[in-house]
């Protein structure tokens, strides 16, 4: 098909389109003249996911290249497009200076060790998590601390939950594609959810 | 204490406590000359709420200022300062026309009913959660639907911990802030947490 149909198929202007081919989210037509280029099915698919990543994930266009560079990477494995999409994922953490935020780093990477959770050491979701401990403990909300292990409990569940779904799907790329969705999409669906569960449990107070 | 002191204390630079009050995301201090002011402790303290909600939480200003009106309205429930805190950190579905996204919406609104939810028909998290169950419906990812009750029992069970939490506190305005910090901290620690929980599980596949 030609780029105005495959504009029509999935709804995203042509000069959008040529944007992303430009950035590279979108694999080049097959060139059937000089000016002319033919798309797939596969450029409907990619082009649906690099929305999806864009609009519904609300990642960035640096973060969206990396998570589609993940995915065609051939025979990664699952684990390591995952990482991928993680790292794609967290903002860097900020304010990373002086001792307190030794401090909370070191008590950070302890709770991860003490949890039994085998994961690269200073990784940016460690930076993350001492930046949450170091803020509640500056405003003096220790006691939403006591929340972590439920927190994490919660965070096992689901990891385990997606794997379980991802993993039994046949094709590397299906999976690949299902575990970068999975982490992106489900960031946006956990945070939407909890507002609910909290509005419905907070009624039941006032 | 005087201006510079209230930088000292926060790590805060003076032009940027400069800037939130022209905001109104810091109170005036008491004027001692015409150009003077003295901050107190509460000074000390909101800065630091703000820096929490802005940096940690990544809020915008606009956002930031929403919430913290919402903690300074005397009398409010907490019910109600929640629900301001949840408007302000839950970004505006996009691409919401056509019949598909209006059938996303009735499901969506069908799964909150039945899930026996009670909240406010219409608001944004019903929007959001259409936009994900569409997304993952025009990928092909039907599968990863049946993950939807995996989240929100995962959602309840930290609403009920983190309202448990903040409704022991006896001074509403410790209430307040716990509340809306809960909200806009716990997006950050728990997708965090996720990423961890998920490196750990896949670790295990690699």
């Amino acid at each position: 098909m030609r780029i105005g149909e495959l504009s029509g198929r999935t709804g995203v202007p042509v000069p959008t389109i040529k944007y992303y081919l430009r950035e590279g989210l979108l694999p080049a037509g097959e060139l059937t003249c000089p000016n002319q280029a033919q798309y797939g099915e596969r450029h409907v698919r990619r082009l649906k996911l690099v929305r999806a990543l864009l609009e519904t994930g609300g990642l960035s266009i640096a973060a969206t290249q990396e998570v589609v560079a993940a995915i065609d990477t051939p025979a990664a494995s699952l684990h390591s497009t995952l990482g991928i999409a993680r790292r794609a994922v967290t903002p860097p953490a900020t304010g990373c200076a002086g001792p307190h935020w030794r401090q909370a780093l070191r008590e950070a990477d302890d709770w991860v060790r003490l949890r039994g959770w085998q994961v690269e050491p200073g990784g940016p979701a460690h930076a993350s998590l001492a930046q949450v401990l170091l803020t509640l403990r500056e405003l003096g909300q220790e006691d939403l601390l006591g929340l972590l292990d439920a927190y994490a409990t919660a965070a096992e569940l689901l990891a385990a939950a997606e794997l379980a779904v991802v993993g039994h799907r046949a094709d590397p790329d299906q999976r690949a594609e299902g575990a970068v969705l999975g982490t992106v999409l489900g960031d946006t669906l956990l945070a939407t959810l909890r507002r609910l569960a909290q509005e419905d449990a907070s009624r039941q107070l006032a």
